[in-house]
């Protein structure tokens, strides 16, 4: 069967037009594909979409947010049309390709939204971007020590959405390259764990012979990257939220342990929230924690209206952009 | 300060006699010694100390067990006067050792006590040693899943044991060839996290300046296989319970979550026993399980007239040696 | 496309009967299949083939042999009509499962000959096996080192026969659950180094579209053990060596370098040869090294009547059954 | 004996003064140090010292440099007076950290010169830099492919440096938390190959009790980051010099193989200087090789004036600073 061709090489049956316009920034190490709506006279919003998502997940949300803020909705590395890195899909890359978009793209402070691996990627930024970038970070159901191999606190991967990665990497191959979605489908049955198979198999009910678009988008080394630990590896989550300085914004969404199988569903255990919590208040930042417990993972796209409300209440606590410039890297005074 | 010289190669140092007969058995990839009471016609007891621990942990029990088993104390390798093995310290390697010893040595079917790793190698033994060889696998408190780098279920051996083996592998290094004993007691405040500092510290009270005779005649490089993973990096502990081949006794000591930090203590959560009950019946075993939630980790040595009364009641109905060696290794017929 | 169906689930597709006898032998860890010849009053000698090869490998050489020796040819696990034992593939294992072969199906001393893969689990019996087992050790062109992935000395198995390895794995899959073996044929253009496309596609020229039988017979699981590394991770090649207890012949085959690309072909290099014989002579073992440079990988199957006459020649040479009996575990004095 | 105490949280036994300005730039990830001099109408140059050096070791170079370009002399992160980063010692980190310095602090194209580990740095920064940041870059006797863990082209690190940054990582601990520098020589003995020993020994003949000053500014946490392979798991060496996008200048010093031993000395073998030519050619761009067999590691330090010379030579070939930053970030127009 061999390579299925999607991806930017195959730009033909991988992409569809969008309403809002495209741009491609090179760090030098990665195209970064990056979509905006909004006036520049508005704060800056930059939204990372989550594993599996391209930044037009976002595309509901910046209908009603482009009212409030300039939007930046991006594709990470290995996501939608930006580009394929082999072997380099690390936290620490796709957060400086992050790094690299505000300073020498949207070049000012910037509040920052991420969903699931992309609100790791947030959790980067308010951890370790320069001083005078981030405002403030939104967490949207971030996975922070359940996407760990080996996590400081609670359950890892392997319990939670390892099995499902497992399945990508290998029927689909990094960059597509084994490309066997049907065979992907007809091992699910096998291959996960009971409680797993029927909620992935119907997020594919009507894909049975074709992949749906987002997944076209998406590389999936990326679930490689997750199974093995490879994406963490240098970024211990424990560490990383003990350097975060800003406010965090962490809404948490479905959580709880199957009764018979005692497994848990939801991105992070309430005890690893705990902890995420504890962590952050301990480093002496503003931490607003919200638990939504009848939300689906994705927020943003499921409830955009209560997505963007939840969002603005908490940017009117945030300092503003000319505080966070001050002396950081946007400072000219 | 260099090597402290500690272990084989430094026997003046490290050994002390014994009541009971020690001996040493070649396996060709390690000297495996052991020690021996008991009459050759009562059922034949293997007894498997755990980490940082050496045969004669069961010195007092086996003054009450040598009335009804042979016992067999053994030192796995790297502990006691058990060869040490630099890079070879697995399951695979601990339980093969076993193996010989009784297709070598003991030359009939065996009962398997094993304590917290030696638990782990008593259920090794009851997954995976050659039919007819095992007549049933006490666990004693092991940590199963929980010794892991990346568990199937449940926290990872990082919230659990690993601290305290990351200290061990670092200031005494494989081999003691570091052997920075204050250094370690020193680091403890820094480098454990507080719930479990107390408790560390307690058990090197009166051991300040010289090691207590157990870590003498323990490798460090253990703790560098279990904080790494390489101990049981073939040897997954799901895939191996659904091997069991015998009934299992498993007795669950102390285990509870700190309400503070959140932590666990104990050697496994009740969620991870809970999964280890449910795999071993799922593959037809009889599985009794006792909790024992006011004893501390190592029942044979604190209790040892409980630790035998509990290992007499479940002996009674297991399968007698001759229905276990039927069709197995030692069945001449 | 899903699983092909390969392997001990599938019989029917996978195997054909053969003019030796094969039987069974489960030694707990795993069922391990082989076939006899020659008489019980001869030398015994254990064959152990090498990566993709099956037991049979030897059928043309046991022609020849069955006169000299009672010959015991094995599938190891994950080949032929052995078990199939996933994440358990390491040279640890693969050599145990010998050791409890020659104690308690051949009860008897062996001389062992194993090719590549094979070679490296008779340097581990050479090594490891319990004192009295093993005669001598024949490594035929063995890839000591070179199929590490951090090995002492030379290039890495990346630099050999890696990439090969990596299409395996991508292609077919653990347990054969990707199967796609034209995606794999299609896919050697792209993903291997140019020197080896040829030698692999020529190999293959008549399996376009059905992998041979050989290849049907193995798990290529094995392949991903030896790319990640965990098939040697407990069981460092030098440290092996340096254990080597009985007489060694080491037949080097076809082995040179590529003026254009300055790769290597050929299982390991000159320079990791002379290592090898310099280990294993410090060790005090006598090492008998031949040249064959003009032979492929794999001599018992290309020249079954030089690999007999080279192995006859040497065998004159090893201590005789009853000396190698003395004081092991088969000396029943 | 626990914490020597050095490193930036214990400066007074650490430090001493030099005679170029040292500045601190925060990365947000990592607080960065360098000295400078020079004009700055003059071209600007990064220097980059390698593994175990601090900057000031472009001391004598800088004091003949000054003359001709502004220089910039780095601490990378776990050097000097840069901060330690326990678990994030990638070349990915410590290559963003430059891009920073270079975007942030320099602020225009530089050309970049690094020694050994920071060779390897200024390979990234050739492959990966933002466009029209970089507009040459010195490879000063890199370890490109020598100090992977599993290389894509010849032996591992563990055949070269590796023993002695095993050394490192051990007797001293991450931030010297071991810091048994006694016991680190005298474990040479025992730890390092025999050809290592006598030149590793030579070079601390001075420093028995104490170590020197570029060791006390050095966090071993580098050496295992080496060991391990974890400082280079997602920065492949082979994918990175396929990206190569501007002129490079190789200078390949000391490399020989001894005759007895097998092994080779020097920073890589010949076959890897030659893999490197033949990619970046094939990448396009303008390779300069200059191999100086009788110079030692660090020519900057022990050949300052031949440094420049080499150095100045190759800068003349190099496009100009504006052709560097047209259509790149520094590109205002």
């Amino acid at each position: 069967m061999g390579r299925r061709g999607y991806g930017p090489e195959f730009p033909d049956v991988t992409y569809k037009p969008h309403r809002y316009k495209e741009s491609l920034f090179d760090t030098g190490d990665a195209k970064i594909n990056y979509a905006t709506c909004g006036a520049s006279d508005k704060p800056a919003l930059l939204l990372i979409p989550g594993q599996t998502e391209s930044w037009w997940g976002y595309e509901p949300a910046m209908d009603l947010l482009l009212e409030h803020f300039q939007c930046f909705a991006v594709d990470l590395r290995g996501q939608g049309r930006s580009s394929r890195t082999p072997g380099r899909y690390t936290f620490d890359n796709f957060s400086n390709d992050m790094v690299k978009l505000v300073a020498f793209v949207i070049k000012r402070p910037v509040i920052v939204s991420g969903l699931s691996s992309g609100g790791v990627v947030a959790a980067w930024l308010s951890a370790y971007a320069p001083a005078g970038m981030i405002r403030g970070a939104h967490y949207e159901d971030p996975p922070l020590f359940s996407s760990e191999v080996n996590p400081r606190y609670g359950p890892s991967i392997r319990e939670g959405a390892g099995p499902v990665f497992e399945l990508y990497s290998t029927y689909l191959g990094d960059q597509w390259r084994v490309g066997d979605w049907e065979g992907m489908l007809a091992a699910a049955a096998d291959e996960l764990p009971a409680q797993r198979q029927s909620v992935f198999l119907a997020g594919y009910e009507k894909f049975k012979t074709e992949p749906p678009r987002n997944m076209k988008e998406y590389d999936p080394e990326w679930a490689r990257a997750f199974v093995t630990g490879s994406v963490s590896a240098s970024c211990d989550h424990a560490r990383m939220l003990q350097n975060v300085k800003c406010p965090v914004l962490f809404t948490h969404h479905l959580s709880q342990i199957d009764v018979v199988t005692g497994q848990q569903a939801g991105a992070a255990t309430v005890r690893q929230v705990d902890r995420v919590e504890a962590i952050i208040k301990k480093a002496g930042q503003h931490f607003t924690r919200m638990t939504v417990p009848d939300m689906g993972h994705n927020m943003h796209l499921q409830a955009p209206a209560l997505y963007m409300k939840i969002l603005l209440d908490w940017v009117k606590t945030l300092p503003s952009e000319d505080e966070t410039r001050a002396g950081g890297i946007f400072d000219v005074t």
